[in-house]
């Protein structure tokens, strides 16, 4: 085909499918649950498995970063021909979700299958298959170029806490600030818009978590004795948790908005120009909603992109379990949690809940609020940065149209990654949003872990012209 | 001493003491946890008990109703020896709530113990305890009138349902129309304000219990992929139940004032004569509350006793567990009780329920709505009825004290009993608000039951020149 003489990484790439296939169904039997502690052992098998993998591909420098309390990481470099050309790091991880509830999924969820054009299984999409991806792409660039080594120097960061929250990330950073060192990394744990809309993702949103606890009596009381004489924490916390948004689904808390960064111009005009079939998108992204809502002026993906949210996560107070109890509960939970963009700081934002909740709590309740650990900062990079531009053009090359700038909803260590290292971070991916990532039967599309290897391939050989050191 | 002398009732009440305390002592022993079908065969063996000790102490028609699905009731009747006299109906139960949490009694429920005046053990005060009262009066009555049969023809109706919210007593009543018919009906189920403060309870607040849950999606969504962007239902339901009251503390359920009776000018000046020690009552009544609260122009008093009341008895939605999931729960669930006082129906409510539920679902959310059975009526007497002020003066006899009427905030068959039966209903009992009833170390202060007894044989002495046919 035309194509491929003019791409050679597109041949190599074909040429190498069925060995990548092979090697991350094999990976993928691992389960490296790393957050259940009973898969522990299966997380140090899988980095071993990865590290193996590498030598056995040829990187010169694989190590295993194993010692405690993080779970294993990966770290492989394979040095540039050319000692002035950039230091690229790429960021993934080898953990995965658990797989509850196990009897909504097809068929055992380590024990990969294929299906037309998708390979099934935990970790298929979330982050195996894309760092796979990349092994892959290391390979067919070199057999495109006819080189011995990369383009680029190449270094391999796959941590294995991502799916805990990367509670160890900023140590790890530490301990390896010389391994680390680089000019750009290229975080590989995003995706493409859809099958075909290929996109270059420019960021994520930042997250913080906690829980707010009233307090009323030291034990629940009988609704006959005191209702409608004491306060009833439930109601407190469900006034507290109406105010947080106004009618326009604004947050309410002190100074939220103060440091969030609207779009572009451009950024928006990418967006819109993005497909979008809401009844689709509501069935397959957003569980079965009903219908679409949020703040006005913005669309769906200005809503879960550019702007940040507060959701009630969990509600719990009183008797939850069958029949009824008519009493009054002596506390109330809400988890709820804030999902950022920049410029916010998880941690003002910590402050500002804080300051919100003892403006809401009533007489005669004692409030109590919790965070889970620090939060995870937002992160985005401008479509206009020289490297997200090289990102585009590779991805251009791969997929044979033109590609768009979108971002992601979720969170992930990008902006620690970022600010530790102190270089700029871009995305690349090629998994989709329907993946069913952290859900029964996970998938891949196969042809598009292909696309995005070719497109690593294409931007190993293009970076040394295009990043200004 | 002279007391005695003056009241032959009060003599014969302490000669029957022993015996008295000895039988409840026993009763106490079996476990009739009604709510528990693994206790059903001790709610049976506890209408034994109760039946075989009535035809002990002389009564002429003793019958275990135990035709089900009810759980058996005792019936049994004393005709008076003049044929034209009242028929009184003594209504109590013999069934008893759980004794979860077990660990926290400082003594095997169903091994009751003595301390000081006091008898502790699960249904030493409801309504075991009560009920023996009532057996002990009939014969101190015997025995101070020297008489072989009562002054009123007595029935005694002792269901094995009423902590199970007495779900067959209209089918009970139906059944055994012929036999339930009297004149009056003497309510046992409620007690005295306090230790040094005998009171006549008028009335009680009636309860309509339901569930409402609000449905988004199918499935909990990731708070990435779709926060800011569709309906959160715990969001709705926390508005929704927000919205329940205003900031007053109102309940704003059209309509839901319009069928509520104010107390009268000699009702509140009653409430407001009683002693009232809002810490002990906060410590003691409400579960360890750190301030009262509610509708303004109430006292605590008339907020608990003649005012309606909506509280929260639970609430659910999303994760629970420990840690955090930052997920858009699919559903979210309240319970919720109103507290009702005449003339408010519970059918009524009910549906002003669904209305403002209706008016409070918004856009991309599907509400269910359910109650827990019927709900019961609410009931009051007034103070001047006749049969109230022959009570009044039995207790004014049996104390040596003048008596004050009062009410109670919990909630029992009365409105179905004076409903069904076509009599006044009247209120006779001698326990304290904080006997633990449904908590562990449930007690029931001796000397009051005594009082009782004698204020019930005064009360079968009298009725007959006091009750107008």
């Amino acid at each position: 085909m035309a194509g491929d003489s003019h791409h050679p990484e597109r041949s190599a790439v074909a040429a190498l499918a069925e060995e990548f296939l092979a090697g991350l169904r094999e990976w993928l039997t691992i389960p490296s649950i790393g957050v259940d502690p009973a898969h522990h052992a299966d997380v140090h098998r899988s980095a071993q498995w990865l590290a193996d993998r590498l030598r056995a591909d040829g990187w010169p420098e694989v190590e295993v970063w194993d010692h405690g309390p993080a779970l294993p990481a990966v770290y492989a470099c394979w040095p540039a021909a050319d000692p002035g050309a950039p230091t690229v790091l790429v960021y993934g991880h080898h953990d995965v979700q658990p797989v509850d509830p196990v009897d909504r999924w097809h068929h055992p969820p380590f024990e990969p299958v294929t299906s037309g054009d998708e390979l099934l299984g935990r970790g298929a999409s979330d982050d195996k298959g894309q760092v796979a991806m990349h092994l892959l792409a290391v390979k067919a660039h070199l057999a495109a170029t006819g080189r011995n080594a990369p383009g680029v120097t190449l270094k391999l960061f796959i941590e294995g806490e991502e799916e805990s929250g990367s509670p160890h990330l900023r140590k790890l950073l530490e301990d390896h600030r010389d391994d680390l060192g680089c000019d750009l990394v290229v975080f590989t744990d995003t995706g493409v818009h859809d099958r075909d809309t290929p996109t270059v993702n420019t960021g994520q949103r930042g997250v913080l978590g906690g829980e707010i606890t009233f307090f009323g009596g030291t034990d629940d009381v009988h609704s006959g004795r005191a209702g409608g004489a004491i306060p009833n924490p439930a109601t407190a916390l469900a006034r507290l948790v109406a105010a947080l948004h106004d009618e326009d689904g604004r947050i309410q808390l002190p100074g939220f908005y103060d440091d969030v960064r609207e779009p572009t111009e451009r950024e928006r005009a990418d967006y819109a120009a993005l497909p979008f079939d809401e009844r689709r998108w509501l069935a397959q992204n957003a569980g079965g909603a009903q219908a679409v809502a949020g703040e006005p002026g913005y669309t769906t993906f200005e809503r879960i992109w550019v702007r940040p949210t507060a959701e009630v996560n969990g509600l719990s107070s009183g008797y939850t379990g069958p029949g009824l109890k008519t009493i009054i509960p002596a506390s109330a939970t809400a988890k709820i949690s804030f999902r950022l963009v920049p410029d916010q700081l998880p941690e003002n934002v910590a402050g500002q809940l804080r300051e919100f909740v003892a403006q809401h709590t009533p007489d005669g309740i004692r409030a109590e609020v919790s965070f889970r650990g620090t939060g995870v900062p937002p992160y985005a990079i401008s479509p206009d940065d020289p490297a997200n531009e090289a990102v585009r053009d590779a991805l251009e090359l791969a997929f044979d149209q033109p590609v768009r700038f979108a971002r992601a909803g979720g969170s992930g260590p990008a902006a620690v990654l970022q600010a530790w290292l102190g270089v700029p971070l871009v995305y690349l991916g090629a998994t989709l949003p329907d993946d069913r990532v952290h859900a029964p039967n996970e998938r891949v599309v196969v042809p598009l872990l292909l696309k995005g290897a070719e497109a690593a391939a294409h931007l190993w050989r293009m970076l040394p012209e295009r990043l200004t050191r």
